[in-house]
């Protein structure tokens, strides 16, 4: 049988440095654990801007839609600033994500015990924090049309368009139920259904996926304004939140940094399950190309390497593995390991991104 | 000469239990500090709908296109959850923001010293907080055309429009300078222009008016997602931040929270200038209706106080009066007067409605 296949496109930024440090894990689990994959690589972003002059290239388009996963680093940066924006390093994740059809982006906002004191938060408000946002991520207003820029009388409008259909909300809330189902049981659903329609529309569709196929799971609605309230008040009465494309983009970065372990957050983009069952999927932190520390060892490789984790559970069935990843992080972490971005006010040391897995690898 | 003239719409929920304590204090200035207000009162949410089928009678429409300034409560309600959108408490809000063209949205997000415990976050991070957001009010996808629910093939599909044409971002903007040359001299602007082109006509449009009006203010820019991870990362950061009608909507609620004072945090919402100088005006505490409070004598009436500071400020050149009634609640919280919402956890006995309000004109 052929070897399950991997994307890796590092991307912009720290994007290839963290990358680095994935593929010797990606080695580690190979050689120790028999788990051989076919790996390509590839670019994406500014990099693949400046080899091609497109963010991403038809080809790698090509290799992403045949592949089981893709891992992806990072894209942006201020080189790319003032780039047109049909080609600004953001639009190759975006025709990944459209034409991919990954509807389902899963963010964990997760708070490591090891890291509870580096949130903004008073500490008991977030250790043991464990949300799941489940983000619409192929409809809504990032790929609504109308879209441009327009001569209007003397003057020039800016339009966007937000749009959901019926099936677009049904798939998404069902991956959110599923969800819920192995995680507590509670799924929070946000929009504005009190100002516009298109949230009428969710909220509607959201409690008919209920009422017909999750009864048991506990569903509740909130306008998203009130959301980012009760994420910044208290966070810990959430479970699994589904929220659309543009909600979702604000709302998982709120609760990321609620953590206080944004270097420490990985993502998953699930699409529809192929005929094997596995679903189309690309993996990426949550965190972005941060060109302040690029090139300097700064970053910190884990949220890159738990993206991969996830890829090993939600693409390859490898749960055990995943966990056993996952519980390497955190000893490392428990041990005292800290990239610079786990410094915090009590100073000392940071070891770099090369050392961070250096230590994740004798863990394992 | 006539009196300047006043009309409050108390609303649903605790919104007439706070305004009620409102019209005591205005009752004070009148009688201690010769401010005779003409004063009219009327129905606007689900009050409104009770009485007349609508969330804002005509009548009362035109009352508020006529008075120099609009006080409201709070509008909304479970009893009012199921009914339809076209009649829903919230219109009314909304149709007096729009016919009034009330194109500027100033929400404070203060800490209050002698509240800085009451924050989720760790109270370094948030004493001293003085965030002043401006929020464009009368268009983007609260307004924009077309909206609705269709039908499409075989399902419905919710739309609604983002929609910025220049002068609605140049008016805004303008306000948001003038504002931060009376403040720190600072401005932050959010959008998703890497996503969005009307955040990036937005981004265009704020940098021309900084350019060629504004040169003297520090103006920068920052995707709103990027935004509401660095409000809860280090609030302090910020000064004036400007932004458009829904990122607004959930960014201030955010910054609201962070303050731990909710309760506290007044509003004004802002329109061009009228002959006399005056701009059009609504204020409006932050907090909403309530419903789980409502008619036990609980609610904070400190957040509708400032509002009516805030009208005495921006409406009636009157800011020597509004510190006056500002500094009045700051010596009444730094002396220990609380309301349930300002108790926390070291317990006591919280003070009512009135009581606060009692507390306030003593200090007065
Ligand atoms: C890079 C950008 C296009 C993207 C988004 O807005 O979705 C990012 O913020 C994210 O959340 O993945
Ligand atoms: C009540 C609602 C229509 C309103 C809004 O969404 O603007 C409220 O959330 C606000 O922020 O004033």
């Amino acid at each position: 049988m052929a070897n399950p296949s991997l994307l890796i496109l590092p991307g912009d930024g720290i994007g290839p440095e963290v990358m680095q440090e994935v593929r010797r894990v990606i080695t580690w689990f190979s050689e120790k654990r028999g788990l051989a994959f076919d790996i390509t690589e590839d670019l994406v972003g500014g990099a693949a801007y400046d080899a091609h002059g497109t963010p991403l290239h038809d080809d790698t388009m090509a290799k992403a839609l045949d592949v089981d996963a893709v891992l992806l680093g990072a894209v942006g940066g201020p080189k790319y600033d003032n780039l047109d924006f049909s080609v600004k390093p953001e639009r190759g994740l975006l025709r990944l994500r459209k034409e991919m059809d990954l509807f389902s982006n899963l963010r964990p906002a997760q708070c490591f015990d090891a890291l509870a004191d580096f949130s903004s938060l008073k500490t008991e408000l977030v250790s043991g924090l464990d949300i799941m946002i489940v983000r619409e991520l192929t409809s809504g207003v990032y790929f609504g049309e109308p879209r441009g820029i327009f001569e209007e009388g003397n003057e020039r409008v800016g339009i966007n368009t937000q749009r959901y259909t019926e099936s677009e909300i049904d798939r998404v809330a069902r991956s959110a139920f599923e969800l819920a189902r192995r995680r507590s049981g509670k799924v929070c659903s946000m929009e504005k259904a009190n100002v516009m329609e298109s949230g009428i529309l969710w909220r509607e569709v959201v409690q008919k996926v209920h009422d017909e196929d999750y009864p048991d799971v506990e569903l509740s609605h909130m306008y998203a304004d009130n959301g980012a309230m009760q994420l910044v008040r208290a966070p810990k009465q959430f479970d699994v939140i589904l929220t659309d494309n543009l909600f979702g983009d604000i709302l998982s970065d709120c609760a990321a940094m609620l953590t206080g372990s944004l270097g420490m957050l990985p993502s998953a983009s699930l699409g529809a399950p192929n005929a094997d069952g596995r679903p189309k999927a690309l993996y990426e932190p949550v965190h972005g190309s941060a060109p302040d520390i690029t090139g300097q060892g700064k970053a910190n490789p884990i949220a890159c390497i738990l993206s991969f984790a996830m890829a090993l559970r939600y693409s390859f069935d490898q749960g055990d593995e995943a966990t056993r990843l996952e519980t390497a992080i955190e000893k490392v972490l428990a041990d005292g390991a800290r990239t610079a971005d786990l410094m915090g006010e009590a100073g000392g040391t940071p070891i770099s991104t090369t050392q961070m897995s250096d230590a994740i690898l004798s863990a394992l």
